[in-house]
């Protein structure tokens, strides 16, 4: 292990983190919060630490594999430890733990809470809270990434890859430095976008900005406590249900139609093909299921049925409505959501898209060999052959995903939480969706759980955020052995 | 697809079947039941078409793999339809879908039942239908291949291989023919072994013989309501749960061990020492959770713990307590080993032992691969490699199994069942275990389900038992074309 790179890195993303900082406490004087000190304690902390280890001697600036994990495993969890603080010195939370459970939250785009009333936040915590969504979306690595001197060749994009969720990842330019900021330039713009959507339909600017941090992070906190669904606002909801599936595509996606000035690039994309189709589908369902026993009216219950179908299936996790209340069919309908998860390459989480339509590909040849068992085909995904390594990759994440929730949901029984509630709040949180059902339903917090339960779930946050084997490789003794 | 071959065999089957019938006309007999014409008019309706089927001209007997398939798919379907018929006939259930059910669950070994008073019913129908799981457990077309002619080459392989269960199919002795009558017969001698055991400990003669019937078919019908907890007799509760582990092991290493005249044999099997392990674990676990809450006594904590696991692992489904009324955590482990089950080549259903065993083998070598991407090791069982081709069937399995749960949930959510009603029916009816929890808990029948969950839970259970591609396969039209 190459650590003094490990460490410089790592560096790097704290001092961008204390910079990052610094935008809550522009907020904070604005607002005149009696926060700021706070926040620029948090600052200084974070500076002092990142420039203890920037100071590391480097030699060697090659980044293997891993180097890679190590980095984006610890810079996750080192990142998530120091973007407590404001939480924790602003006396927002009552305990560190919450504080960290929080902030894990914020940065895995996860958007469960432990605070059972924000409206009583200030404003620059509110902000902190939601930005972190945004930060995470992306990719807080990625972000170090863009602003960051060359690492030796590979490096950054194995440090990409390990951050970056599903099983392929695009090269969108042969510089990553350049593909990095490219990213962020795209979901800058599209932020700003729903920022002016939101704004114009007459929102609060400032509710605008958090929000859209949330939405196109995928995140789900918001100012409210009652979610989006405080406003009660048709414009709203529609113009956050499109923007939360937008969030939920390929990112390279966007670059691709805007390069070749074709918004068929979108539809050239199985993954988004299907996604867009499950959408439709659970949303027609859904809206069938509830219209007459929850909402009286048809257009009321798509409207409800689409926002909260988009809302899980981007693993976003606003809410205009307690699911929880729903139908048995919803409810469940709505689980199985929380398993698919968005595209790969997007803010999403959950297995992704792209895996559950491998499984099914390689189901299917499976059946076919049983039948022809001499003519074994290779799958294919937007006619390009995917390598057997990668099927193999795929499959075993699946499997992992699946034990996860299953084993989590056995740790959680001992925590003196019901079934449903255990088993959708692993998955909720493996999945970074934010709410569950029963104890953990879009109307409650997970404020009351034991400290055990959070973070064991914070763990799962990032495990879910970092797509499984980042996290599990660094568990193996073969990973630390020479 | 060689038509006249499967209406042969099939019609093979059927013959057999009916002379299975005789048995419990000789039971009505001697109990002086009033259902005699009922059995008989059934025995005569099996032969009729059994002779049909068996009169049809086969020039060419080779079966291959589609006609394998055909054979075990239709075999169990048309084997149900008729053996349903004395529980019509002599109604001892009130309509022909619930004597189908009951049928397809004697002979999948699921022992899920739709007769709310069994105690009410005469002596010749309680055997017929333990005798079912007895027929069924190891396997009615391995029954009807050890006395039928030689197919061609291959031919009685493929059968076999269709119906018998886990991945890897063992071949005792070179003439499989031969191998069916000895797998028959250390299944005969094993039945007879426990119903010696049960007699002597003072159950009466018929008790003991339907209740062994149903253990080494780990099928879980009783002759009594409350099953065998309503003999609330620690004898009886050791016996059955050693019997129950006894089926749940592969029977190729009883005849291995007999032929060793060592048994060594089933130490020396990695799956048998995992079945074991799991079996020990599991009953400490649960024991602890409920000795304090449900029992008062740590001797009877472990006595029902332990006969709870063995009968949910090895998916017999007998029950000596309602563990649906147990803590969270002892109910929710039940379920992960409703998922698990008992070894391959036993007559137990579930995953098998051996699938998770190559789960978490391929999972971890998938890990390996991240952080050494060129060393790719082969997977051992028993110091042997299994053929990638046979890796991918399992994984391709394990996920299918897990999509049937999960959309057989959906499905039955629209039958007035809720979430953990459902989840656990479809995983009981899929692994051939029997009860569930919920409304199917084991104090309770699946007499007030709607026809068309009975109907769709029947489906599960051949799916299950012939282990979902063989039944699979025959839904693509792929399987159809020439």
């Amino acid at each position: 292990m190459n650590l003094p790179i490990v460490m410089r890195t790592l560096g790097i993303l704290l001092l961008c983190e204390a910079a990052a900082m610094l935008l809550p406490v522009l907020v904070a004087l604005f607002y005149g919060d009696n926060v700021v000190l706070s926040f620029l304690l948090s600052v200084l902390l974070a500076f002092a630490a990142g420039l203890v280890f920037f100071s590391v001697k480097v030699r060697d600036n090659t980044v293997g594999y891993r180097e890679g994990f190590a980095i984006v495993a610890f810079g996750w969890l080192l990142a998530s430890v120091f973007g407590a603080l404001p939480f924790f010195f602003s006396g927002a939370v009552s305990s560190y733990v919450d504080a960290l459970f929080e902030t894990i939250s914020g940065f895995s785009t996860t958007g469960a809470t432990v605070i059972p009333d924000v409206e009583a936040l200030p404003n620059s915590i509110l902000f902190w809270r939601s930005f972190t969504h945004w930060l995470g979306g992306m990719g807080i690595l990625v972000l170090a990434l863009a602003i960051q001197p060359a690492l030796g060749v590979g490096g950054a994009f194995r440090i990409m890859k390990a951050e970056s969720p599903g099983p392929i990842s695009a090269k969108l330019t042969p510089r990553l430095r350049d593909t990095a900021k490219l990213l962020y330039y795209i979901y800058l713009v599209m932020t700003v976008l729903c920022v002016a959507f939101l704004d114009a339909g007459g929102m609060p600017l400032f509710d605008s900005v958090v929000h859209a941090f949330a939405t196109l992070g995928t995140g789900g906190f918001s100012v409210k406590n009652a979610s989006i669904g405080a406003y009660n606002n048709t414009y709203y909801d529609v113009v956050i249900t499109v923007f939360m599936i937008l969030a939920g595509i390929n990112f390279s996606l966007y670059y691709l139609a805007f390069k070749q000035k074709s918004p068929r690039e979108f539809l050239r994309d199985e993954e988004t093909r299907i996604y867009l189709a499950i959408i439709a589908v659970y949303t027609l369902v859904i809206a069938v299921n509830i219209n007459g026993t929850v909402f009286s009216n048809v257009l009321t219950s798509l409207r409800y049925a689409a926002f909260q179908v988009a809302s899980v299936i981007t693993t976003t996790g606003y809410a205009t409505a307690d699911f929880n209340l729903w139908p048995e069919l919803s409810r469940v309908l709505l689980v199985t959501l929380m398993l698919i998860g968005a595209c790969a390459g997007s803010t999403g989480g959950g297995m992704k898209v792209i895996r559950v339509h491998l499984i099914f590909k390689y189901i299917k040849r499976e059946i076919n060999r049983l039948i022809h068992p001499r003519a074994v085909k290779a799958i294919k995904v937007n006619d390009t052959v995917i390598p057997e390594t990668v099927i193999a990759n795929v499959m075993g994440y699946s499997l992992l995903y699946i034990l996860i929730i299953i084993l989590g949901t056995v740790l959680l029984l001992t925590q003196k939480l019901d079934a449903i509630s255990a088993m959708t709040a692993v998955a909720s949180s493996l999945g970074n969706i934010g709410p569950g059902l029963g104890l953990v339903a879009p109307s409650k917090t997970f404020y009351p759980l034991t400290d055990f339960a959070k973070l064991f779930l914070s763990f799962c946050m990032i495990v879910g955020r970092l797509e499984i084997y980042t996290v599990l490789a660094l568990l193996f003794p073969q990973f630390w052995r020479k």
